[in-house]
């Protein structure tokens, strides 16, 4: 890919540039990958006008177009995949083989839109439950709720757009996408594909924004549903400032993981190396936290400092590369500044601890209390720490001891430990068996407590995009 | 009914008295029907407290137990029919064969709230739709959200606040209930029956307070999720102070009715008579537009007029009386100015408009345009709007135009012009050939753009009480 | 109860008496119950005709009144709790406190099917996948199939005939019940109550009758559904002389048990001696086979003998009675010789074992060979087979091996083996933690092989009773 | 194509010929289309065997690859859609323009299936509506029933040997279909697309072969389905054979249809010439019967006929080709007898009539009366009878008058005579504005009466392929 390539914004049906141009950069060696432009106030007003003009022809569209369009999009992006691929890891710094299974999943999330399309939540039911309602029959349907704003991260620049572009696309809802102004390079290039497609112009619209652009996606009340990706510091305060509108957080957590009897012990490993240093740890369910039964602790964390040690670091466009930079220094600073903190309250580095530039070390932690930054606070980083619990309830206690509930992983052979931890783990998910990190597209996503509101996964991000309406008739 | 009763309010499962004495009057004459408490800060304090205190407990209550508590309520509820008809008859003026019907529809609100305890949504699904989630299959099952904070107002002082408790109770989750200060004493007759099952002490809370300890109930941290019933401006107001936790709510409107060609004229008219006057108006879903296709007009108003002259007036307790008084003098004044402000600008009275203290004479108005009172707010009184329309998509667009969206009614025999109305009119709901004043207790009901968020109707009030939980597991 | 009874038969809507005296005797001491008749094809056909005559009108009855109806139904088998615990127990033989349990049983199923008949099964669906389909909309919406004609056995005599009857009522289709001319009392018992509802005369009808008029319940063409409960030889010969009539079989088996690791043994050895001699395992699901991993067997098997010496034997209609007769000697006698045949061929008796009349005495038996009938058929006596088995995987080949597929039990707390147990054994259900004897009322319930086709469990059944009608309109 | 072609039988994974040579003919000019074989019983037990032999693995196949298979066959077929229609237009004689529908259709049937074998039903409820199931709850899965035998029928030749194939893809099971001997040249060409997926060998065996073989399906114990789609009179029969495995029978009819007022009348003319002559009439739900209001009988039979004679017959392969010949000049003969026998019973011919060898003239009659052959049997040809009815009500009791109930169409802009005609038909399906002829291949299909039992429509056969397991656990 050249470098001096540039990317319009997708405004309204329309490529366009802007007055303020903006360079992305690659944040592994900071050399410049394209150039794109921030929307401002004017283009966000006509493509919300334009959206407002299409709403009734993108709700009247047949069930047969929608999926049509959705699973062109599908395959055009499967003819891409190498391409964006490669712009996903110029754009974020993340390992190749990362960015293909991005890309892959964005596919398939396409392929799941497509299908959800043509099974929009309907549901039937008799009235006559008591006389008032004699020789009547109820009928509930789904209609798309209006304009959706969408905001994206960077640690998945492509997938989690693509998580509130093809559900909007399946409810018939118009959508004004803003990725993140660090990698907005990927859902540009996704921008060109839709617009091929048989959806009105003004349906998507792809715009990078400064800050306070983006907070009129907020407070604009032209707008029905806002869906935002991120912080929670960032998400719960847009929420208050959101209007009468709806709002759909999917915010960050320090996911825990439980080692209990009777797994396969390598296996959890292998999972938990995945889990805690993938993308270096920048990842919503990243494997933050592992909780292991004390007569297990030993010979895991011998076997999980062992691999975490053979995780091979380097350019990330290098298909072999397992870990590289993080986002930028700033974050890799932080992450150190915690490590320290920790070590200072007595913790002890098992490997890693060490920061160059922005690169961060692969990082396992013990002896940490729950009050450390590591522990109770987001780290976003290739950081992961290990401590031995008494009992399977004290690890439970311990995974739901602060203010995040995203999701839990669990290994264990026992129903009666898989029935405490579903019962009992105040997260949106428990993966038995496997790492928090562990996600599909169908699944419903999303966390409880301070990690956010609302669930994705395509059906349930188009039940969120959509409004109930009632029919009552004569039967 | 001595009229020197005192009703204790009901606190963490005790019934107390507080310092804040409060007199509740019979809106029809004025007099004294019972004294009550109004909660203060530390009262409330305490409700949310021993709500905390039984979270775990409540959520473990096996179906069967759940079942046979809502069941019990019922019953005994049935079993107190007519006192209960009274009580809310000498509280809110409603009459009494009105006032009998809420009871009936209480009860069956808390028979669907047990049948319903028992089915609890959840979901299975298969994981292997990629290979990453090859042997492995997801489980989706709902958990009580939290505490739960129930606001009702005193048009419906039992079943609108029976329409929080029961699905909370079915939910599992506690509740604390604020009933109007108007209305206050069937929802505490109610806790008496409630004290009396074998739900944990705190589960739930009837308080009433004033707006200050009321505005606790909205940003109080250890709530989850506040649902309101009551007016818009309000409404809308809570949901922006409400901070992180969930909001429901059901507001008002100017529902309206289109008379098309093919139904049962007859019919029409005696239902939309019910629609307009029932409880002087004083309904969410109030008859208060009627547009009628241009040739039915004549027939139709001549009809409405003729059987809304009829309407026996009187002291509401009085079996035989179809309407009295409106809640105070205040609102009635208003429906006044607002007949007024109508009749300046050009529309005509086809019958009442006279006020006498807080009674407002059943009024039908005509020739009114659409930016007047009476037509775009609500007017929550004894007042109905009919005009005449050119054709079915002039009345779509007129019930479309104002910023309230809660049901409407179609009287029509036409399947074309059924699916007109279902797929355009902007409401929450679409009654064909009734009325929109028509709600049985167990379908979804509410409202969109102004007229609120979310659904009740007993199944949909308690998926939002509930936050769903993922089990992904081996299979 | 008074041993001169008379029972009339339930035939279309009335009590009558047929030339067909016939005699109902205890099987405990022979004494005369009571006297009832036997239906001839006269009665049939009448019962028949009144079917047909109200089966529109049975079809149009309200939700609410259906429920109604059933509600009633179980309230008054509330109230009439004891004395039809009594007479199960006069003309079955089963213990009282059994019979019980099988009244709370009915009264709970006609619970489930009063709230069911609200829920019939509908469905909507979007129709525009293709070009084809454009504009319309699809709705299935489910009938009553016509006739129905249930056949129920001795052993539950009460309650596997409500499993017909009460789904019948929910579906809207009329039924004509033969119960076993062994214990018809406790279901003409309940004609009563069913007779004094709203029900359309004819809608029910509870018809003792011989062999030969049964089989014209097999044969006859205005009948759309036969559900029958009994023996497999029977069952299956009924299906191939049932011309195009659907036919839902729910019939025997020789239900096993795995005990595995990580389950509570002393509760598996408590609910395996109720699961293998309750009603001397005159129960479809009776607890016949057990397989123990071998390194539990000693201990379980030793446990297990004690429990059974324990057993109270008795006159049935004493409370403290657990374990009486058997239904007549020719059963016994049968038992006792399959017992023989096993010991002959190398088995060994570790307790019981014995035969006295129709007293069969609580036997358990190890060291046979699959083969032998206690394994290999249906032993419906107070038998149970104890082996120890090498592994899991053993066990589940062991249960697999014969011709018959009910349910089976699996006492362990290794997710691995539940999701084996599952995948794997070839039943209609597997227990967890639980024998295989364990059924609700409202949990779908049959065999696969040998053992039936169709599902009981009044959902299930009421599905049975109806055809979906598919309704494709504009939309 | 080339005349001279051979097509081997599909059989246990493999291409293989047989002794038993067989010419399929143009049924147009009588010319040899291509040879096959036709399987005798040892080809029979090999397909079976090899289908027990991989019951195990079909069934354990990951969700993504049943998808990935499906697709494939979509695709291929998509690949070769012109050479399939030729195909069939060759040896079935359907005007290509229907063959190449009936192509789009197969391709449409496998994108569905695709989909379903993703959506398997399974359901999850609590168990402890009573203390016996305290601490337990429910889940249901369904398995794959085991090894399918399908036999379709010669006038969809591919499409209706599709609805059998796909679903028992996505359900998991083995397939033995028998096309037509007349037609089987389309799916022994769907084979070797099928015979290059990831499938294991064994799990589709395609076997045209003679009746005596063909019965061995019918009544061999080692199948546990047959799914038969062909005529009444034979469907009926082999149920009565089919021992204890289970029957879906997709029969025929004598299909009506209802024209009212308020519909588009010349959009229903245009629907009723189509449902009633493409292919022939030789479709299972051919618009037979036309049941007029009398106000708009002689004007609706104007256009009707009109349209009728502009129909353009010709060869079968010419794009232009409306109608052609019939199957064989048997069946034409016997359509033709019919006609005379209805004109000599007082009908009148308002056009066609004649018959010159297979081809019979598209012909509609009037003046009929309910016992002749061309309103009660199944005509199965391009005949369509047209009646004044006095009333909407009277047209409801002529459609339910015989003993065929598939589908019917109402043409209608009436709620009140939709509910009716949904509620009062006697039909599988009732499609309002639209023939019965209309059919997606997602919606349940199929008949009651004597048109059949169980449901097609992808989803319907997949439930009817599984049966039903229940887990009961620990919660």
């Amino acid at each position: 890919m050249s470098s001096n390539q540039t990317f319009e914004i997708y405004c309204a049906g329309k490529f366009i540039t802007t007055s303020a141009r903006h360079t992305v950069t690659n944040p592994y060696d900071g050399s410049e990958v394209a150039t794109t432009f921030l929307a401002g106030d004017d283009e966000l007003d006509q493509a919300i006008k334009a959206a407002q003009n299409i709403t009734d022809e993108l709700r009247n569209i047949p069930s047969y177009m929608r999926f049509n369009i959705l699973k062109q999009i599908s395959e055009e992006l499967f003819s891409l995949r190498q391409h964006f691929a490669e712009l996903i890891t110029l754009e974020s710094g993340k390992p190749i083989r990362y960015a293909l299974a991005e890309v892959d999943r964005s596919i398939q999330t396409f392929v799941v839109a497509a299908e959800e399309s043509k099974r929009l939540p309907a549901e039937y039911f008799s009235i006559d439950w008591t006389v008032a309602g004699a020789g009547k029959e109820g009928f509930v349907k789904y209609f798309p709720i209006g304009i959706v704003a969408g905001i994206a991260p960077f640690n998945f620049p492509l997938n989690l757009a693509v998580h509130k572009i093809a559900p909007a696309i399946a409810a018939g809802c118009p959508i004004i996408l803003k990725p993140s102004s660090l990698t907005p390079l990927s859902t540009l290039m996704l921008a060109q594909i839709i617009d091929k497609t048989a959806l009105p112009k003004g349906a998507v619209s792809i715009l990078p924004m400064n800050r306070e652009t983006g907070n009129k996606l907020v407070t604009d009340e032209r707008i029905s549903l806002l869906s935002f990706t991120g912080s929670p510091e960032v998400g719960w305060k847009m929420k208050s400032h959101a209007g009468n509108k709806k709002v759909v957080l999917e915010l960050g957590g320090n996911a825990g993981v439980i080692v209990s009897h009777g797994a396969d012990m390598e296996a959890a490993v292998t999972k938990c190396v995945a889990g805690g240093f993938s993308y270096s740890g920048q990842v919503c369910i990243h494997t933050q936290r592992i909780y292991v039964l004390k007569d297990l602790f030993e010979s895991f964390t011998e076997q999980f400092v062992k691999k975490v040690k053979l995780l091979k670091q380097g350019n990330p466009i290098d298909p072999g590369t397992d870990m590289a930079i993080m986002i930028d220094e700033a974050n890799a600073i932080r992450v150190e500044n915690w490590i320290n903190e920790a070590v200072k309250g007595g913790a002890r580095i098992l490997t890693g601890g060490k920061r160059e530039n922005s690169f961060m070390q692969p990082t396992v932690i013990t002896g940490t209390r729950e009050f450390m930054q590591v522990c109770s606070a987001e780290v976003f980083g290739p950081v992961v720490v290990i401590e031995p619990v008494d009992s399977f309830a004290e690890a439970i206690k311990r995974i739901n001891s602060g203010r995040f509930g995203l999701q839990a992983g669990v290994f264990t052979d026992s129903i009666n430990e898989m029935n405490l931890a579903f019962n009992q783990l105040q997260v949106g998910g428990v993966i038995i068996n496997d790492v928090p990190t562990f996600r599909v597209d169908h699944m419903p996503y999303g966390g409880i407590k301070d990690s956010g509101s609302g669930r994705e996964g395509v059906k349930y991000a188009i039940l969120d995009m959509m409004e109930a309406r009632l029919l009552v008739k004569n039967c």
